[in-house]
């Protein structure tokens, strides 16, 4: 017979979770409070890191193909960037007038403090009979994201462990609290150029191949196609040239040489590797019109996914307007997250607090809002195994 | 009465002013050499010095409203470069197989060896009566050319100097010693573009105002400009962009500002104002189009300009051929010369050896050329005065 455990308090741990400075690759010491926490609260856990990454998987109930809850979430953060513009220490965890100071308070230490209180409430009050909950807690999400959520669920599969359905953490409110619950994203690749023409005297262009001109010739092209118009749950794609670099300092010479970065953001009208065909042929095309060779490497962050709106949707989006009073907005907006990985996994959808702050200087998060979010998280468990 | 003076020999002249390291803008002991070389000839020298260059005027016969031949050329020389890559010291001005090296052996150590040997033979053998003789040697041609030729003649402007025709000893043949004289030049103009959007995330492309691909419009626009088809005398006009430069290694976000350079090269269709308004116009109109500013800085390196055929071109092109067999083809091709401040004080044509080797590794010259353009400059000073 063990002692009763005191209940967590949200706030106190994300304000914990502040004061570990846990800027990414760092595990700061912020994994190792939160397993100290669910231990505490009866959970099995297990650290999984890989390559420099520190990651924990924590599971209460039965393992394997049972009926279980996950939560998907991170500790670490991005940099403070320039401490001295913030009004409170970005690793002091301070709150005062009911707002919570630091970095992470929203992007989303908040958000798993959140959870991890609201499932040991639930497993001590009302355990979910065979069921299980588990959190799959990555210290690389704001990183390359190699070692993090996509090592954890490689593991799970490798070890027996699952989840039913997923819901990860992240801020999802643009401006009010409940507002917005999202249901996929879409997906993101980088294209990078390197045009290869002929150096030569600027007084005598025919004499050379010009690599630069080669390369606006394509940017221009390219930031000039429409990718589609939107599809039933997605705003239309994107694309944004990010740099066009060359590095020639004399006015008479053409360089031999030409860079470009191209990042898209697409939706499910599209895959990466359609686009990446496509932006192929648009290059050689250029190519062969100005003589410039035009090399490509593409790196493809993720596909966009979706959870088509249904059961687990209707059930966070209940719960969230039940808790909040505001019926959230299934959206697919907004850049990538670790839910690129889990939606191979399971169903999934991301809902966490108000992101206005996430990344910023003072990046902060008013106290009721933990709480009001714990409150949710717990309400989905209990409707989720009800 | 004085000794007579010995003949000054083209070729060793040359060999020590190369191994005078007068790499633009050090004057290396070049002019001091030749300053001594000129005045044991007979000519009144002045140094010119202005803004840490140093200049060279020589005149020998009377000052003023005289008959006036002028030469034009500098011993300024470009750096050598990998000095390892030579195969002779490029400072050594060794002579091997009838060839010497170094760096300034073509532009134009050579060419003002050959002129100051040429006018310093002409004045004792056959001095031109009432009329005068006088050599403007600049060293600031390769660099800003600000201190140098423009100041020479400005200085020669203010103190009643003058020329009634001049010729600019540049190598100005490509491959043949003869076959080229060069009786104007293209202008030559350079945009430097600084595009200034809004910065944003690379999600939200409509929430900023992308610089890099309003440059890429601009440049490739400029780019596909037909200029001219070329005019009576002149190879069309040509552009070239040069360098685009962002400098973002951000994927994820667009950036504030990009910049490009563009090189235009004009004959006697355009002049600089007229470009300029144009690339104004094309600039403006892809700010309007993108809502990105675009600021512009034009920096004019000489206007087009033509010695139209006639007296001076005619007198120079029979001596050439009488001397080299060659007909020499009257051109306007190439990038500039101090020839484009020269032709607004008098008639200038341009006539010099072999240039295939200037500015590169190894840069040389068969002696027999030098001795070869010392007889081509010593008949034209005969037939001019004749």
């Amino acid at each position: 017979m063990t002692d009763p455990v005191d209940p967590v308090d949200p706030v106190d741990l994300t304000a914990r979770l502040i004061r570990c400075p846990s800027v990414t690759p760092e595990e700061g010491g912020a994994l190792d409070l939160l397993e100290a926490e669910l231990s505490a609260a009866g959970f099995t856990c297990t650290r999984v890191d890989r390559g420099g990454v520190a990651n924990l998987f924590a599971r209460w109930g039965p393992k394997g193909n049972v009926r279980t809850f996950g939560f998907n979430g991170h500790t670490d953060v991005v940099p403070a960037g320039d401490a001295a513009a913030w009004t409170h220490d970005p690793f002091g965890g301070e709150i005062a007038d009911g707002i919570l100071w630091g970095r992470g308070a929203t992007d989303m230490k908040s958000g798993v403090a959140a959870f991890a209180a609201a499932a040991a409430d639930f497993v001590r009050d009302a355990p979910p009979g065979d069921g299980a909950v588990v959190l799959a807690i990555t210290g690389d999400e704001e990183g390359d994201a190699v070692d993090g959520t996509r090592a954890l669920l490689d593991w799970m599969g490798e070890t027996g462990e699952r989840m039913s359905v997923c819901v990860v953490g992240e801020p999802t409110c643009p401006e009010r609290m409940g507002e917005m619950i999202k249901i996929g994203r879409r997906g993101s690749m980088t294209a990078y150029f390197v045009a290869q023409g002929v150096q030569g005297h600027s007084a005598y262009p025919h004499r050379a191949k010009n690599p630069v001109q080669a390369m606006a010739k394509l940017c221009d092209r390219l930031a000039g196609q429409v990718l589609d118009e939107g599809t039933e749950y997605f705003d239309p794609s994107t694309l944004a040239v990010t740099t066009i670099d060359t590095g020639n300092p004399a006015n008479n010479v053409i360089p031999a040489a030409c860079r470009a970065t191209v990042n898209i953001r697409f939706n499910d009208a599209h895959d990466s590797a359609g686009l990446t065909a496509w932006l192929r042929g648009a290059a050689d095309q250029v190519a062969e019109e100005t003589g410039v060779a035009i090399e490509m490497t593409v790196k493809v962050s993720g596909e966009s996914f979706l959870t088509p709106p249904g059961e687990l949707s209707d059930l966070v989006a209940g719960v969230v307007e039940a808790e909040t009073g505001v019926a959230p907005e299934l959206s697919t907006t907004g850049g990538t997250s670790d839910a690129r990985f889990v939606k191979d996994h399971c169903p999934v959808v991301e809902f966490g607090l108000v992101g206005k702050t996430m990344h910023k200087v003072d990046e902060n998060v008013p106290v009721v809002q933990i709480e009001t979010l714990k409150r949710v998280y717990r309400r989905l468990l209990e409707a989720y195994f009800a």
